[in-house]
This record gives C-alpha cells, sequence and structure tokens, in this order.
C-alpha cells in the first residue's frame, strides 16, 4: 500500500522547525518514502488532497491507563483517599476481560479521533489490551505497574513479576515492533528495594524500557525522602532503575538535583498538566527540567484524572500554564509544546516516530483547513499549539494505515464498542 | 414556533443542582414553556429525540473581541510590547467594514459550533459587529472600550463617547433585547477621571451596564495604585463607574478589599483563564471571589490571545485551575465552572438566560450522546466540566431558533465567510 498526500502543510518537527506549504508527503508500507515541495515520481495506490490543511506527525501520548474509561468522571468530587477507597479500588475489583476490552476500545476510539498514533499504557490485564492496541492499528508501549508490599520478596511470589514476563512473552515485538512492553514500577511507595532490582535486571536482561510514576504529589516526595533520605528518582536510580531507557510520570515535585539525573542519564519526564490540575497535585517545573536537558514529554494520564484523552488540550494547557504560573509568556513556546507531544514522545518511548521525514514510521494526522478555529493560519505552530482541537483531525494514519478518516473508525466496530461498554461492562462495574 | 426536546438529560442550572434524566423541554416562540419527565399536552412543529443526549443551557461568554480572528496566531511569541507595537496594532489601522463583518462572522462561526448562545463583545466598529449578530441569532451585550488620554476632556472631543451614544441608539434594545449595549471603559490606565465621570454618567442615563478590564496584569493593577494610592475597582468604583450592573474582565490582581466592593455593589468577575495564563498574567484568585460573594463568570479573550474560543475549555480550565495552584483538589467543583459558564454568565449581563425553566429564553444546546469522550455518563455535570468538547455540540438553539445543528450554520454562510476572511481581509489587514 502507497498512499501520497498533496496539497498540505506539513510541520516536519525538524531541528530546523520546518513547515513547508503545498507539500507532498509520500508513504510506502508503513514508513514514510519522501518529503517535498515537488510531486514525486511513481504511482500510489491513494493520492490523499489535504485541501492545504496542516499535515504533522500523530501524537505520542507517554502517560495512560486506557482501560478506565468507563470511570470517567466516576468519584469526582471526592478527596484522593475516599476517591480510591469507595469508588475506584471497588470497581477495578470487578474487572473481568471482556469488560476490559470493551473499555480499552472505547480509549482507543477517544485517542485515536483526536490524533494519537502512539500511548505509553500502564494498567491491569495488559494483555487484553495487547489485542485491543493489535487490532486498533496504533502503536503503543504496553506496562502493568509492579506493586509489591511484602517484606519477603521473590519473583515466584510476586503476582507482577509474573504479569512483567507474561507481557514481554505475550505482545513484545508484535508486528514489527508496534507494540512493545515496557517493564513497570507503579511507584517507589507502593514497592520495596528488592523488587527495584528485580524489575531492574529484568528491564535489562530483555532490552525493554521502564516505566514508573515519579513524584506526583508533595506527600509521596517527601515522605520518600523521609524514608530514605533521597527522592524517588535519586533512591531508584541508585537501585538501577533507570539504567534502560526511561519514562517519569508527573515529575511535579522533582528538584534540580534529579534533573541533573534525569538529563544525564536519558530519563524522559512526561508531563501531565490537566491530571495534575486537576487532582491538586500541582505544577510540574517543566521549564527547569527543559533547561537541565531533560527531555519531556506529555500524557493525558486516565480518564479518570483528566477527563479526555484529547492530546490537543493537553498540548496547549503545557504550553500556558508555564507562562501563567510563572509570570512570564515567553517561558513556554508554541514549538516547544508541539516537541513534546511529538518528537520527545517518540525518543521517551524509543520510537521511529515523531517527525515527518524519509524512513519514520508513517504516523501522521491530517487536519481540516475548514475548521473555522483553524482559520486563518499565519503560522501552522501557533495553530496546533493554541487553537486546534482534537476535533479537528479528519485522517490518522498509524504505520502506513488510515484507520480512521472524516468521522469513521475503520479499524474498530463504534457502534459494537458502545453496546459492549453500556450493556456489559458498566453492569458487571457499576452493578446498574 | 415550537420545538419538544424529548429524551434527553437535561442540566437545568437551577439552584437544587437538578439532572433531569428522560426529561421533556419544550420552547414556545422564544422562551423556554414547559420542563419535566412527562410529555406536555399539545403538539409542536418538530419534536427533536436527543438520544439521552445532554441537553443544557447555552454558554455565556462574557469577555471576548469577536472581530480579532484574523489574528488568531499572529505574533504570538514576542513579549507584549513588540506583539502589540509590531504586529497588532499596525494591523488594526487597516479595519474597514468589510473586513470587520467577515471576521466577525468567523468569530461568531467558531463560537456558534462550540455552544455559546451568548457574548459580552468589546471591540471597534461594533455598528457592524451589531449586524453580524443580528444576522447570527445570538444574543450579545456589546460595547466599545472608551480610551481617552488627553489633558481637555469634552465628550465632543472624544470619539469614543460618541460611539457609545451611537452604538446605543443603533443597536441597543435590537430584538426585543436580544442585542444591548453596555457601556464601556477599555481600562484604568486608558483613561482618565472626567471620562470616568461622563461615562459613569451616560450608563446612569441610559440604563445601560458596564463593562471594564480590571487588573489584568501586575504592573496595570500596581501603577494604578501608585498613581492613585487606590486599586483599579476602588478608584473607578468611586467615581461612579460601577453604579450600574457592572462586568470586570480578567480580575487576577483584584484584593480581598475589592472583592468586597464588587460583592456589595455587584459587580461580576469574568474569569479568563486561557488569556490569563498564555500572556503571562497570572491566575485569577477565583475561590476568593467566590468565598467573598462575587458573582463569577467565564470568558474567552480575543482569539490573538487564546487563541480559540471554545467555552467548554474554558470551563475545564477553570474547574482544574485553582486546584492545582492551590494543590487542593476541592478547591473548585464541576458545578462551579458550570454556574460560571451559565447562569453566572447571564446574571453579569443582565439577561433571563443561563438556566432552563419556564420563562427563560430559549437558549440550549444539545449535546452527541455517542461522543466516546463522553461515554458514560456517571455523572453530566462532571462529563460537561472536565470531558466534553465544543465539537460534541451536535445543536445550538437561541431564543428558540435553531442556529447550528448537525455541523450546519443555518444563520451564517460558512463557504461565503471563509472567501471573504482569505479573500479580503487577510489581503487588506496583513497585504498577503
Amino acid at each position: 500500500m502507497s498512499t501520497l498526500f498533496q496539497n498540505v502543510t506539513a510541520i516536519l518537527m525538524d531541528a530546523d522547525r520546518t513547515v513547508l506549504q503545498n507539500a507532498f508527503v509520500a508513504v510506502k508500507g508503513g514508513k514514510i518514502s519522501s518529503v517535498g515541495p515537488q510531486r514525486p515520481t511513481g504511482s500510489y495506490d491513494r493520492v490523499i488532497d489535504g485541501q492545504g490543511g496542516i499535515l504533522m506527525p500523530g501524537l505520542v501520548n507517554c502517560h495512560t491507563h486506557t482501560a478506565m474509561t468507563p470511570m470517567r468522571g466516576y468519584g469526582d468530587g471526592h478527596d484522593l483517599h475516599s476517591w480510591l477507597n469507595d469508588y475506584i479500588f471497588p470497581v477495578e475489583a470487578r474487572w473481568d476481560d471482556r469488560a476490559i476490552r470493551a473499555a480499552a476500545d472505547l480509549g482507543l476510539m477517544e485517542m485515536i479521533a483526536s490524533g494519537t498514533t502512539c500511548i505509553a499504557d500502564m494498567y491491569t490485564r495488559m494483555n487484553i489490551m495487547g489485542q485491543a492496541v493489535a487490532d486498533g492499528g496504533i502503536s503503543a508501549n504496553l506496562c502493568n505497574g509492579a506493586i509489591f508490599f511484602g517484606q519477603e520478596f521473590s519473583p515466584a511470589g510476586c503476582g507482577d513479576c509474573q504479569k512483567q514476563e507474561e507481557l514481554f512473552e505475550a505482545w513484545h515485538g508484535y508486528d514489527d515492533g508496534r507494540i512493545r512492553m515496557d517493564a513497570a514500577l507503579h511507584a517507589e511507595y507502593t514497592s520495596t528495594p528488592a523488587l527495584w532490582e528485580w524489575i531492574a535486571g529484568f528491564a535489562r536482561q530483555k532490552g525493554v524500557g521502564m516505566h514508573v510514576h515519579i513524584s506526583e504529589t508533595r506527600k509521596e516526595h517527601e515522605e520518600c525522602k523521609d524514608r530514605w533520605g533521597k527522592t524517588p528518582i535519586q533512591v531508584l536510580n541508585d537501585h538501577g532503575v533507570f539504567d534502560v531507557r526511561a519514562i517519569a510520570a508527573h515529575c511535579v515535585w522533582t528538584e534540580p538535583g534529579d534533573w541533573a539525573i534525569m538529563a544525564g542519564k536519558g530519563i524522559s519526564a512526561v508531563h501531565n498538566p490537566c491530571s495534575n490540575l486537576k487532582l491538586g497535585s500541582g505544577v510540574a517545573p517543566i521549564t527547569g527540567l527543559l533547561k537541565a536537558g531533560v527531555n519531556v514529554a506529555l500524557g493525558t494520564d486516565g480518564v479518570s484524572s483528566n477527563n479526555d484523552t484529547d492530546m490537543f488540550e493537553e498540548m496547549k494547557l503545557a504550553a500556558i500554564l508555564q507562562n501563567g504560573v510563572l509570570q512570564d509568556p515567553l517561558a513556554l513556546a508554541a514549538w516547544d509544546a508541539l516537541e513534546m507531544a511529538t518528537v520527545n514522545g517518540a525518543r521517551a518511548l524509543g520510537r521511529n516516530t515523531g517527525c515527518i521525514a524519509p524512513g519514520k514510521d508513517a504516523d501522521l494526522i491530517l487536519l481540516d483547513p475548514e475548521a473555522p478555529n483553524l482559520v486563518p493560519c499565519h503560522n501552522a505552530c501557533n495553530n496546533i499549539a493554541y487553537a486546534a482541537h482534537g476535533s479537528n483531525v479528519k485522517l490518522n494514519m498509524c504505520r502506513g494505515r488510515v484507520i480512521y478518516e472524516n468521522g469513521e473508525f475503520l479499524t474498530i466496530d463504534r457502534e459494537k464498542t458502545l453496546r459492549e461498554v453500556r450493556e456489559y461492562a458498566i453492569p458487571l462495574l457499576f452493578g446498574k
């Protein structure tokens, strides 16, 4: 299958910040084959006229919990303790595979329709999520955040260690690497040094990445310092957890000493501004992280703390939040936010995507040039960072395959998914 | 014309916070005639089956500059001085009536498609904006923010005083009050006591409201205190500016002493969180204002400082921003944000809208129940505040008249407007 996009405004996300007007972008198989101002030679199975609309790399959501969709808005307005204990945990105890699949498909629909082509997902029953991603067509780094509270750790006695192995065997490398698994710790405060060292060794041995919640709340950060005399980044680093490609979700309370470690070891920070604001966690020190040389990517977190997964919304909030809190209109630029949502995300997940260049995965989204909120377009990057919505996405292509176009899902059965969520998952989980 | 909505989840925005499942809402002429769980008697010209979707009051955008659409994203990334002097002012010097009309229509399209039914608009050439609103079908409080820097003030020698009179004569009361004019000062720092007193008298005499930019930036707020020994709220109040229904846009740097005056005199604060963050102005003290008893409404500001006018985005940011900055997940609730965008906005503009009840203006929006980001719907208010997007609006009804439905504009010619903006306004304003 080959596709030629023509008459598009292509934001390449290259180091020169190139925005190419009237561009041609060719795709052969799963890769971008050419980019330029001239029509490439050869014939294509399909030619897509963008009518001047923006073509950009698909968005990379580096921290989410896709299958939490049934809990969207459930228990909002309660404090964290009540929300978890009275709402989320009782529901999560009722999951079965069929409900997880329906919930995962619903979550993927929302993300695909709003321009996401690659995710890092941490949740439960990831074997089912793997099948949903396989069928849905996007790329994903899947992980199961390991938790262990016991005194006597042994890998055989830790169910979450087994799950790392199972996820690796089941899905790592699927479809030429479209699905990968990352090793994962849920967080420092939900695990012990024995687990840290086991999982660090697992990741090194398997050659996979690492995904951990880091310093999301002040309480978690300060209690870790009380416990170990070190921050979460520091203590986990001392135990080898970050000796592989690693992503640290949230980083709201990280300190300059952490940033130096993160920059030095290549640990990516994943900024989740909507979730951090909604839950009262605070505002992550993104300008500090960037100045220290840390790779900063973006995530939506799950829909029970966001409550949607529109990465355009996340990009805008990332772009404007630092300005407001630092009282500096130039604290972050539109380009910074675009990088977080594309190239930086690709780097965080170890993927060959996030920019438009020959040889890159053909993960591309095309936006509607006639949407009132995108008119006029003095500067495509400003329009994307500050004015665009997920609903402006007309077409989503993952690895050369169109999976969403003009409101239609081409890999997921919309009606069946909504029916399964409403008639099976909701009654199972909520008894209604 | 009469319309019956059936099979809707109606958020009434009443004091009891009623959300009525399987509701019937009837509209006769421009007013809501009945609301309840039973089908009302009588026949209707049109019956609209909401298929379980949310029906709620149309959103009230209490501070915007609609016709600035051609400057969307223009000059972003420059400091305020350069942005104004090198980008905005030179462009604004080139306006003509035809370009303003095209720009206004484009702005109205964006707002109508995302669920706004009533606005407070401050800009230039408001006579043209009046015609755009008259044709577009929404309700509007229009104003021309008066500026006067001279030493010798006389109403006859102040063009902006003449414009208040002209706007009053041309549009105040049009179509049974669908369009009104408010008197307006641009701000304390762009005017003098003589103008304040003239405009206060004008507003009292004509029985209109007042719209002023207040304490948007720290610089403006502190310089006012240096100049007069008082804050903008205090000094303008001393000169009678707030002796009528009044709206104070921004209020980022207002102080407890200001809030007491605002609560006592009924001055509404208009929160513009996107604009305040993007421009680095800061975070308005919304919880403080609310606790002091001030009526807080919401606005998008103009698209050159936002850069869109989706009130759902503004509602969500309002709901989550206080939580994050105050590190309190319960600082503001979903309901608070809904009130700001509906009933509080109606109160700010002195309008009989913002809730669903018999006798209220039939300003209603219907949302898509099948949108993945709105499934499931445990709590309609949580979904609206945290998960909904403007693009979920399927139908926009203003004063009983459907002006937008399923992506089609029924009062504005979409193609003509885009053509006029691209082929007339942009070349005129930007020479390209």
